[in-house]
């Protein structure tokens, strides 16, 4: 089993390694009936793709998607839907000095443990390059969503210790996506890409943060306990690469407040249906969405591959080296992360909708062509 | 779909209401050879029960576990351990006044919302009462874990604004259990207790956090990318009752830490193979563990239910109340929650040990009364 | 992974062994609203029960249900449905000689040498005594097709070589359970009955089959390739201890048929929707419900415990030896396979009206109390 | 969900229609360290693809498999492999007839009423040519399992009432791909290939069946109940297109014999171990392996294009329609099928292998370039 399949009913299973020939993802459980175009899916990997500025790696990938299935004259026909992403710049060669001494605190040493591989195929494997997968599918879910009036994004809310102050959902739709470290609050986005110039030219990296939220989420979804929602954003955040924390609501802070303080009392909303005075319970209450925002952090460690000259021990000669990770890589990961996260939140909610009963499994209501199948639940001969 | 299951191949199935007849949980995948008693699972249950202490609920459950099947002569069968704990102390009339009123910040509003009932079937589902299940089918996995070299504990670090030293994990193992509030630094544990029994005077309760680590755990843990170490100690944290965030390593510290700072060089350990220096990582890296102790932190909230006023919103008579909720509850979540997290953990990696093939999937090597399958892997027919 | 779940979305999870303390099962995915009691449960229960007539096993067990979760005044919660079936008359030592010798073709072997226990323990779950499970879950299966106009009847239609002429299902419903046999053919079922005497009185076995056939399936179940309604029958029947063969539609027989002969034309029906003329297809065409009834064939050898003598190898003394089974051994297997084969038939079903979105997987329409989720999708905040 | 996964751990997961632009498949759960290239998975694709002989349809396609990801200098990485096989020959508009009219006993119409799809997308998926995937998929799987010593073949034992004698499985091996037919005995062969044409002369087609063996396979392969190794293979088996009945051991005639006959008595092989003096069970106990040979049957309808007038009914126009299916499709399905009930069966049993712990998941043991994980299970600080 190799961890590559995410989703009960929105089912993703990906391939490819970073150094391979292609990045490869297969959705299914998507409803017959939704308009889709690689376009749709392009926008969300051009957001991710490297080479966007110069805060990040610099490797020239198109990252163009070809969708091979499930479609058909513009709508997904309700059968797997197939793509393929070639990898076009992929110079392994680069890393050769690592082959037999791990790079610090990357996957290298792990992959090769478990696999018993020296190389890349492995480690390929280990790249973020990988998530371009998860942003493909994620384009797919988000469609879906948008179509059920749930709206999510993301925006990077803290880079070291420069954090944003809070924005409103509305500023984070708007300004996110306008400068390149993906922050929607201006002022701070420029103290972070100063911040990260610095590091960089230290030749050293830099952690952050991303927050993100989801607005128009039923309630009732999450199927607790193993399965409540906030178990699975958990799974599903910290499946990004180089996370170390997932929180949701108050997260960590919550430790500090009192339960009087945290509680959220009811009242009625206009028309006369119980709402939650405040959403100090980040919109999951008993692991089940309670109608409110849903909200969260997601920490990311610094990239671990720096210029900087590190110590690593070559398995093969016994000796210590000190080397420097040559080649082409971000000194931060939250900006490219962004759709990242946005793509493994649009992919849990898809899912709970479907098994929530919210989206009917085979196809949309409204879709071109419709044909009815309630206009015969079975023949005569089958009453 | 509801959510109440747990593992690839050590599978834990559970059901139970806090105020119905019984808990129970079948746990499969447990290979023949254990010697397991309800001796072995009762010990870790009596941790977690109610009416330990002061600052636990005052609920009289013995919780006295039944083990139905899965066990002869003392041994596992290989076959599905059933197991069953009867509730004796459930005085569901206390929580009248909110059947049709949900309290704060509590399961009550959307558990009623997703399955339309207005009554204790399905909020008494979403208690933390649950989790006696969880603890039970731990107890076992620790006991795989145990026979293979892994030891795992957990202990209360913060309650408040009460924060407790680093402790090392000798400390955590030998006193973590000495003090009500499972605390493994005695000043700090005191500190704690004052803490809590002011809140609770007051009527209110308060948040904390839980930190776990596991020793012995091999190199190679972990199917990324969506099953990824970290992944899965996500779901598995953020389905423990009332947790808002979870961490592992540096946690959400590493958002300030450059990647210098917090990269682990490498050395070689005394048998000349590669170790990290350092452990910044936290056992993980690129989702697979690396042979170095893992650990990290469960933020729990404070307990909803308080003695103090709240107000909420009648979904039947229109009208807000201002209401208390009477009854039996902790203070604080975190001294019952340690062996909860334990399970958890414990879960998680037992799952991941068969997943390896580091453990024997249909039997112990060394139970008694072994019988050699493979003497005789085909009759001569079969070549 | 013991194989102990059964579903995607309607998911049963059991435990026990045939002489163990108790058998039971979780059920969850089961809608909230559902009435249900321990009496809807135990009719079936009663149907597979040892000891109803001559051509039972003899041993006596009153298989009385206990429901431990999941309902509330008398409807489901949507909460996990936890059932427990105690063992009474467990008489383990009657099968001694067998202890370290196995009985020729039964289980005992095999499951020896999986899990290296030679004794009950394992010998015990494989016991057809486990299906038990299988028809409590069944039952609540069987209840929800109902609501939904699905109607389903298995009866025994060949024992040896005594074949029923076909019957309609009308008669299969009304005839089946007259007679001890349950063959809807009521001078079949007297021929079926001398015949099981006259190998009862032998101390030998017979075979024979049973016919299941389900009305009122909509168009649309099922969900090739690889979980096909035949596929997914496929498995669920062929879990039915002492199975050997499964067909569906002409079985075996379609071999010899031209496709001409074998292809249902199309005509329209009175309302002027496309129905196939004939059901030679079984139901299912593609993989997916036509509307048409879905009928098949399971094949059930005969039983392997028999008092006759048979040659056994004793793998402690090294010895041949000549043993009878002494024992409660059913001579033919088929009438109390009946309800066993439904049990499956409706448990795959039902799976699939949830995975074809025409089951609400949260709750049922018009379930008393019903609290409407759709008044309160978001609070204002959440727009 | 899309049905289009097979293997818990060996997993296979499939994409593509008839008339798409290609077919691919993503297998994950292979261990690193197994020769592998395009030609191993070639060699059986090219037993499948159509255009072989005169019995099979002309469409010509090359079938050519390209690996994406997952292998480096010719051997595994245990990371997942993506294959992608384009569609060269697809010319759709030759249904056109059928867009609105569903063809007899095919799957237009269930895949359009479930999908609302009136065209070839979803009838494009439920077409044969999907299982290239699966034939693929096999060929990895049955790589690992010669590695294991485990052999399986299968040959077409009849077509129509032309049924060849018992042979052995050397013969099987030899034999059966000697002739168009794939029968192992070369008389019923031919006899079968003079009945085919006649059927095609006539513009019909015909049924037929094929048996399988597998030999090698060791004691204690299954996971009953559920997921028995019965149960699998009936899964397995059923979801192969055309198949209306799966049989192993004595499969349907075991109706007709009495336990004395079928049981097969224990004796002791030349190492003093027992072993069953017989096959009848077929190689399973139990729903365990049993270390005999495993041995079954498949039965396959005749196609249901034929190019015979049919009748349907067209829900455009709502008029009945006489209609012949023109286009390139095969006169017999089995032929064809013998490399896909191979690959179905060699999926089954890899997994089972993994399951059974008979298999390393993560590498194999004599790869070359191996790196020991033993050599470091933890630093001295995890200890």
């Amino acid at each position: 089993m190799n961890g590559n399949r995410f989703g009960r009913l929105f089912q993703v299973t990906t391939f490819g390694e970073s150094h391979g020939e292609a990045m490869g993802c297969t959705v299914s459980g998507c409803p017959a009936g939704l308009e889709l175009s690689e376009e749709d899916i392009q926008e969300d990997l051009d957001r991710r793709k490297p080479g966007q500025s110069m805060i990040t790696t610099s490797r020239g990938e198109p990252d163009a998607v070809s969708i091979k299935s499930g479609i058909q004259d513009g709508y997904t026909t309700g059968t797997p839907i197939g793509m393929v992403i070639q990898n076009k710049d992929a110079r392994s060669g680069k890393y050769e000095p690592f082959i037999t001494a791990p790079r610090p605190s990357h996957g290298d040493f792990t992959y090769s443990a478990k696999f018993g591989t020296r190389n890349w195929g492995g480690g390929g494997r280990s790249s973020a390059r990988e998530t371009v997968n998860w942003v493909a599918a994620g384009a797919i879910a988000k469609k879906l969503l948008e179509r059920n009036g749930i709206e999510l994004k993301a925006h990077v809310n803290q880079i070291g210790d420069v954090e944003a102050p809070e924005v409103s959902f509305e500023e984070i739709v708007e300004r996110s996506e306008e400068n390149d470290v993906r922050c929607a609050h201006p002022e701070t986005a420029e103290a972070m890409q100063d911040l990260i110039a610095d590091y960089q030219e230290e030749g050293d990296s830099i952690g952050g943060s991303i927050y993100f939220e989801a607005r128009g989420v039923p309630v009732g979804l999450g199927a607790p306990r193993f399965d409540s929602l906030s178990a699975r954003l958990g799974q599903a955040m910290m499946a990004v690469p180089a996370t170390t924390a997932f929180e949701f609501g108050l997260g960590r802070e919550a430790r500090e407040w009192t339960g009087k303080e945290r509680n959220d009392d009811w009242e009625f909303d206009d028309d006369g249906n119980p709402v939650p005075v405040e959403n100090d319970h980040g919109g999951i209450q008993g692991g089940i969405s309670s109608g409110e925002p849903i909200y969260g952090e997601v920490t990311l460690h610094a990239p671990t591959s720096i210029p900087k000259t590190q110590q690593t021990a070559d398995w093969e000669t016994g000796e210590l080296k000190e080397e420097k990770v040559i080649g082409r890589h971000d000194p931060v990961l939250p900006p490219r992360g962004v759709p990242v996260v946005e793509a493994m939140l649009a992919l849990t909610l898809v899912d709970f909708m479907l098994l929530a009963g919210r989206l009917n499994p085979d196809r949309l209501d409204d879709q071109p062509g419709e044909y009815d199948t309630d206009y015969h639940p079975s023949s005569p001969r089958n009453e």
